[in-house]
């Protein structure tokens, strides 16, 4: 048998492909006093203007593929080479100490990290990783092992690294990177969630990988169950093809499905969309049928900067989305910061419990300055396609009368400028705190539709963080409370004449698909990749028995009880 | 006007006396070394003598007046007088370096301190806190200024101090006591805790207190609103004693309906209990006419301690209740660790959003021996009055199956020991998990009864940590979102013959005591302090009117609307 490491399923797939090894130790920089300062003066000098062209050229790269905000990286790296707090340091220090540009280098950077480390503020902190970064990425053109040699495979491969900087991740060719493999990282790491906006396999947290295996062995990375084979038997590759195999046919076969309607036997229809984090991710929802985004993640926009995106970036962010699915339905989720995700800049305070504290529409509403920005840049957008508003996090009837006043004051700005928007465009909430899904019916009244977050819901609803492993089974999406609390969300909104979305995780679990639709759930948002098989079972249910599965699945004691019941059900 | 000082309201009530400095600060301790060894080392046996028998004093008053496992701690101590690695210690470093008593003590603590506050292990850094605690005894002995003075008050004074201790606050004579000022503390320190359930007045939290005070200055403590005035005007004291005046006439006033039933003008009754966390506070129930304790937080007897009460000090403990009771029914919450409660020795996981983690129910399910032995001691002390059983934090019916099982197998140890317990004990639950309330009907087929914890339940359904300060709007206890699970509750409930209770802050509150007796709520139980006061409001009240209140309640829009409501209904 291969050798077996098991880390966090970062992103889904099965590839097989020989190590590349991304090095991020460069070799050991020896000190040298026998220099000539002059030359390694030159040497500096000579090092960042390759590095400098370099990061433009990553920069337009980034910029075209991926988009502006995510480009913005490069830009804060090109000014800390422009920054003489760096450069002059490690002039003087070779001119004082008569030492080698590699040691004088290295010697500043580990002082400047130390100094940043140290810092009490978030964004400090991470300016210290991106001098590391840029510092080793000078070295490596003092070396001659740049990094950017990423930049330039030729075969397919599997990337192997302790962990991949953006800067690394922005520059891959997905169609010769099979898989990551990283030593670091959960499923909310930055590589992680670079894996499944490419769409390719990705296992993270995995200890000490990066030292397990040589560049050009082959490994198989299982994606589904977090799992990677180092050295593989015959017939683990063999098994692992099939696999592969399999999964290609059944694409093939689903593909068939793409432009047909979500529509069951007994003609009734809902809408299939894809959650996406920016404008990168719309070709894998298209490519897989969705009929509409149900979930842009607007936050992907905010990380990975130094500050805020402009009115500007933004606009043109939602707009590229709009426009590319031209008239179909794009439901932009306003900012989502806190919890799990850290936006240094923004400076929010270290919690005891985050999942329960300042994030959100909580956060929105205290800083208007920030969301009338991001209002401003929706509103604009909406005028190129079919823009939907979205609240998250919200817990009661005042955040919805103060976000929409906030709303109708940047309205009214755009009018007096003359800038045109959608006058008509939808406001809805996300439903995902208990109190809201308890009062539906009140909230309804307030807005235009409501996507339901299941994986915040079924946290609070439980009482349970769903990071925490102690607990994981008392992450319960079948627990009849969460059935009885959507049925509650959809009544509520249909009453008045709303409709109802889900865009958490159990949109797109095929246990759930039959109850929910027959819940009465108009829409289902989900990863692109999970579109067509949602499809592709809801075609052949019925909707009268879902009805009937689902007034069941209400009268359950428990998760288990609503488990037999599906399996059963399913079964016939 | 007097200085003004704000800190932590942590237990209620107005106290007017003069100052006493606690003096943790021992003079400093000069290094000498002119010494004679021989001498030096007698004075150590000396001063360790005299601190273990005082220490042995204070285990028994502790014993007395709070209950072996408040004395638990002396037990430690001592221990710490007998451990060779620290008397050793001293001992050595007076025979190799010369030094006096004084200076071979505080150095050797200070190293053992340093060595135990960086070990990872929370218990081991308990440890730190009481070597130190010990070692400040000892050399008050070595120099003649011993903190057990505080044992010797004559006349009654305002105690100051950076913190107390709990072998201070052990020894207190609460007649004498009139307030507790700290500098440092929050709700939940030890401090805190300790003058609730002495029913005295403190304020803690208050920064430099201890600095800005005379011994003999006149201070004025609001305990109600976590105000402190140093050297207070003829006015404010004139003001101060005329409150106290009011507050001690009303309570007098009250006085009168201690042995009154809880019932309303058209003749619907309740019942009123009190929260305790141990034998201590019984008195305080029992003077304010509770008719029984709602809630019994055993997690008090693990607290301050190095390991898990025993069997036997645990049935002491509840058997204590259950006979001062004599009859009236005693509610015994098991074991609710995890969240805010650390107990070091359990060894608990440091968790990122503790509140939505490893606590309660999830913890004793996980180490059935330790709940074992809870679960014999309370079915041993059920023999003893009318005890019922209440487990916390369930969130789905697998975990009151389990747990019922665990119960069922020391009840058939029992059996075959011949040990006597009451076989109709009541077996309830907590509902303050928002999944609980959502399916009240279906656990109340598996329990007696329920009690709502609405602390953690209006957390949970917000999704709003009480202890942040950043987003206590959202605390919203009279949220329609939250009367209407409390009505979910309370049918569920009622709809199977069961009974509901509630026992959180909110079940002692004016505002929403009106609403929750029209829900049909059939048990309050409050701090002892608030319970007489409960029982004038409804004693006052039509429970037709309140039930009408209760139905407009439900149908408000937010917790704004409501409190109009009630303080429209309240006005007619």
């Amino acid at each position: 048998m291969g050798r077996r490491y098991h880390g966090v399923a970062a992103s889904d797939g099965i590839a097989i492909a020989p190590v590349f090894v991304v090095n991020a130790a460069v070799k050991n920089v020896e000190k040298r006093e026998d220099v000539t300062v002059e030359q390694e003066l030159s040497k500096l000098e000579d090092a960042i203007a390759r590095t400098k062209a370099e990061l433009q050229q990553l920069y337009e790269t980034a910029n075209q593929k991926l988009g502006a905000s995510h480009a913005q990286i490069f830009v804060a790296h090109l000014q800390i080479l422009d920054d003489p707090e760096f450069v002059g340091a490690i002039q003087s220090t070779m001119q004082t100490e008569h030492v080698n540009v590699e040691y004088a280098l290295t010697s500043v950077t580990s002082q400047l990290v130390a100094i940043f480390e140290q810092m009490d503020d978030e964004y400090m902190r991470q300016r210290s990783s991106d001098i590391k970064d840029v510092s080793q990425r000078v070295l490596g053109h003092l070396q001659g092992t740049s990094r950017a040699s990423l930049a330039a495979l030729e075969e397919p491969v599997i990337l192997v690294a302790e962990d991949l900087t953006p800067s690394d991740t922005v520059v891959l060719d997905k169609n010769l990177v099979h898989a990551f493999v990283t030593d670091v990282g959960g499923r909310t790491s930055h590589s992680a969630i670079m894996a499944r906006s490419l769409g390719i396999p990705a296992v993270v947290g995995l200890g000490e990988i990066s030292q397990a295996v040589e560049p050009g062995m082959t490994v198989i990375v299982n994606g589904l169950d977090g799992e990677v084979i180092v050295d593989p038997t015959p017939d683990e590759l063999a098994m692992y093809r099939r696999r592969m195999e399999e999964d290609a046919n059944q694409r093939q076969q689903l593909q068939a499905l793409r432009f047909e309607p979500t529509v069951t036997t007994d003609g009734h229809q809902v809408e299939l969309a894809g959650n996406i984090g920016g404008p990168a991710d719309v070709d894998n929802v298209q490519e897989n049928g969705g009929e509409g985004i149900g979930l842009f993640r607007s936050e992907f926009l905010y990380m990975n900067r130094n500050a805020a995106p402009t009115e500007e970036e933004q606009f043109q962010a939602y707009r590229e989305v709009a426009e590319r699915m031209a008239g179909k339905p794009v439901v932009i989720r306003t900012l989502d910061v806190g919890g799990d995700k850290e936006i240094p800049y923004l400076d929010l305070p270290k919690e005891s419990n985050p999942f329960l504290g300042y994030r959100a529409i909580r956060v929105c509403l205290d800083t208007p300055e920030l969301f009338k920005t991001q209002l401003r840049a929706i509103l604009r957008a909406s005028h190129y396609g079919h823009i939907k508003l979205m609240f998250p996090m919200i817990s009661n009837v005042m955040e919805i009368r103060q976000a929409k006043q906030l709303l109708k004051a940047v309205q009214s700005e755009l009018r007096d400028a003359s800038i045109p928007f959608d006058e008509q465009m939808e406001i809805g909430i996300m439903v995902e705190i208990p109190a809201s899904a308890v009062i539906a019916d009140v909230l309804a009244q307030e807005v235009d539709f409501f996507s339901i977050g299941t994986n915040d819901l079924i946290q609070y609803t439980m009482a349970c963080d769903r990071m925490n492993d102690r607990i994981t089974h008392l992450y319960q999406p079948y627990h009849p409370a969460i059935l009885r609390l959507v049925k509650m969300v959809v009544n509520g909104a249909h009453q008045h004449g709303k409709w109802v979305g889900m865009c958490g995780e159990m949109a797109g679990d095929l246990t759930a698909v039959p109850i929910l639709l027959g819940l009465g759930l108009d829409e289902f948002s989900m990863s692109g990749g999970s579109i067509l098989r949602v499809r592709q079972l809801i075609r052949d249910l019925s909707y009268e028995r879902a009805q009937a599965l689902a007034d069941e699945a209400l009268k359950q004691d428990s998760q288990q009880a609503v488990e037999e019941l599906v399996a059963k059900w399913s079964s016939h």
